[in-house]
């Protein structure tokens, strides 16, 4: 038997990819176990007998039945799990009195769990928030920093996105399959069996492997366009995704063609993403790839330009832009914003000073 | 000093990734040496001592100056060199009586070179065809293999489209550094330094490596518009594109969403694709992936649906369609597609059956 564990914070799923990195974050941002920060507690199912990264510590890793029976009210727990687990998990932790981010899609739709992406909704979110928010998908939430400026600055009339997703968005098995695979091929041999995928992963690229609807889009661009819509209370903005897979571990990258509520010549563009929360403007699209958003905090956001169809214009009446974005899908994509929004919230301390 | 060869057909950049493919491709279309082919013999800078393989055979491999010396009336030589190279070697092939297909951007936008996609321009060209005809970008032909059909029915407005290329179409040594890069990762190291781009390509995905102009478009941006414009004959066609790459051997993917001149349902469009020239409709999109485009002739086209945008207008003013599309880069992204312009030109033979 385990013993008790008063923690301030629990992360659920911290075994896997997302509960992994939301440890590290914590730890990085000041709010795991030290002088400024609270007590941080593991659990994950089955996870029993490992110890889980946070920072310099190394936390056992509970199963999240002793989270169940030790939650209290203003504990602060990350749900890093799947959408019918989180389902399961989250009415009873809060009807402990605890407060819950959930990570997965979920309670997403649930119009009383606000869908929060702090760059878009700051400090809105402390005028007492409800005891469950809800951090977006991925994908989603790299767009919407990226358009964030724009949308406030021009509005938005519409926006084509068209993703080169990291495996990482398909889970820790995903990534051995990419490394296992890759190894096979260079080796001379055949792409082993899939497991995550019916089709080789290694030096591949291949439409996004979520079911297709009876109209033909996935349930990634079905997604990205509801929770885009959601995060900034645009039910009618019209999205057109295309979501697809890249042979890369981490990082999420997007071509993005945006079409502005009003004219805005490229000047004016850049110096509104330039100063913008969130992300990181970026001249040489050279600094602009998957490998070098990996690790960090913010968007990278590059090759800012006016649509080629448009240029026949003048300049006072384009409205469409065209951008490149890569950002981590398990930070920003994830655990990031997770942590974020627990801040914006009131529920951790602003992020201490590295 | 070798022996002089009179060949029928010369293939200049043998050593190369398209100069290789097409070699191949000569064999299995039936044109190289045997009893229903022409003589083949191949040529490449600095490649003197090499040989080369034609289907089965292996062929020596010779200095360009050879060719120069030998070329006579009524020889078809293939061009998969760079620019300057072609830009060199065609006047006095030309002036000796040869035909030349160039592979290279040399000549794509000279009026007096048609550039030819025969699924486009089929039996046309064999109307007295000048004796020098180029083959388009990879990008630009995929493109309008896919979308020709769709052209011929309906007409198009708009082309959007976002590409994941692969890095053949960076050359052999960029094929090599993928490669040894992914096996440095996956060994635990650091990404050699880099050689074809400044930065990693295994694991990776990044913008286009080709100069930016003062819009910032990037010059394979622009060749894709400027190029499937020319092959169509429509100078106004808008496009809007973005080139990235992607850690990919050698087959291209394509992100498409095109806005048609008149309204059409899906099922119209579905069985214009299914019965078209150089192209695979595919129902299921994991079969629609880098991979299994790879070393097949058919540009798969998959993930046919109206653009989400559009869903709420009634079906019947619904014009703009979305789909996925890979192709093989080096073959009807280049080679393939030159041998076919020598067909439909009536330089070589109609294919012979397999």
């Amino acid at each position: 038997m385990a013993e008790r564990v008063s923690a301030d914070v629990a992360v659920v799923g911290a075994t896997g990819l997302v509960g992994a990195e939301l440890l590290q974050v914590l730890a990085q941002r000041g709010h795991a176990d030290g002088p400024a920060g609270g007590r941080v507690a593991a659990f994950a199912r089955g996870g029993g007998d490992r110890n889980v990264p946070c920072g310099a510590r190394a936390l056992p890793c509970r199963d999240p039945d002793h989270l169940l029976a030790e939650a209290a009210p203003g504990m602060l727990v990350f749900l890093a799990v799947g959408a019918e687990v989180a389902r399961a998990l989250a009415p009873p932790l809060l009807a402990r009195g605890a407060r819950v981010v959930d990570t997965s899609s979920a309670f997403r739709a649930d119009p009383d769990v606000p869908l929060c992406v702090p760059e878009v909704h700051g400090m809105a979110l402390q005028t007492d928030p409800p005891a469950l928010l809800a951090s977006p998908n991925c994908s989603a939430t790299l767009l919407v920093v990226a358009l964030e400026p724009l949308r406030r600055a021009f509005g938005l009339a519409h926006v084509a996105v068209a993703t080169y997703q990291a495996v990482s968005g398909a889970g820790r098995a995903a990534v051995d399959e990419l490394r296992r695979q890759t190894r096979l091929l260079l080796d001379g041999g055949d792409a082993a069996p899939a497991a995550t995928w019916p089709h080789a992963c290694a030096f591949n690229v291949f439409p996004h492997e979520s079911p297709l609807d009876a109209v033909g889009d996935c349930e990634e661009e079905r997604k990205i366009v509801a929770e885009a819509r959601r995060i900034w209370g645009l039910p009618d903005l019209p999205i057109d995704a295309t979501c697809a897979r890249v042979p890369v571990l981490r990082a999420h990258s997007q071509a993005v063609t945006v079409t502005l509520g009003g004219a805005a010549d490229l000047d004016a563009v850049r110096r509104c993403l330039a100063g913008a929360p969130g992300l990181r403007l970026v001249d040489d699209p050279a600094r602009a790839t998957a490998a070098q958003a990996t690790g960090i905090d913010e968007v990278l956001v590059a090759r800012v330009r006016h649509a080629a169809s448009e240029r026949a214009l003048p300049p006072a009446e384009r409205r469409r832009v065209m951008l490149w974005l890569c950002g981590d899908q398990l930070r920003k994509g994830a655990s990031l914003n997770a942590v974020q929004v627990a801040e914006a919230a009131g529920w951790l301390p602003p992020r201490a000073p590295a």
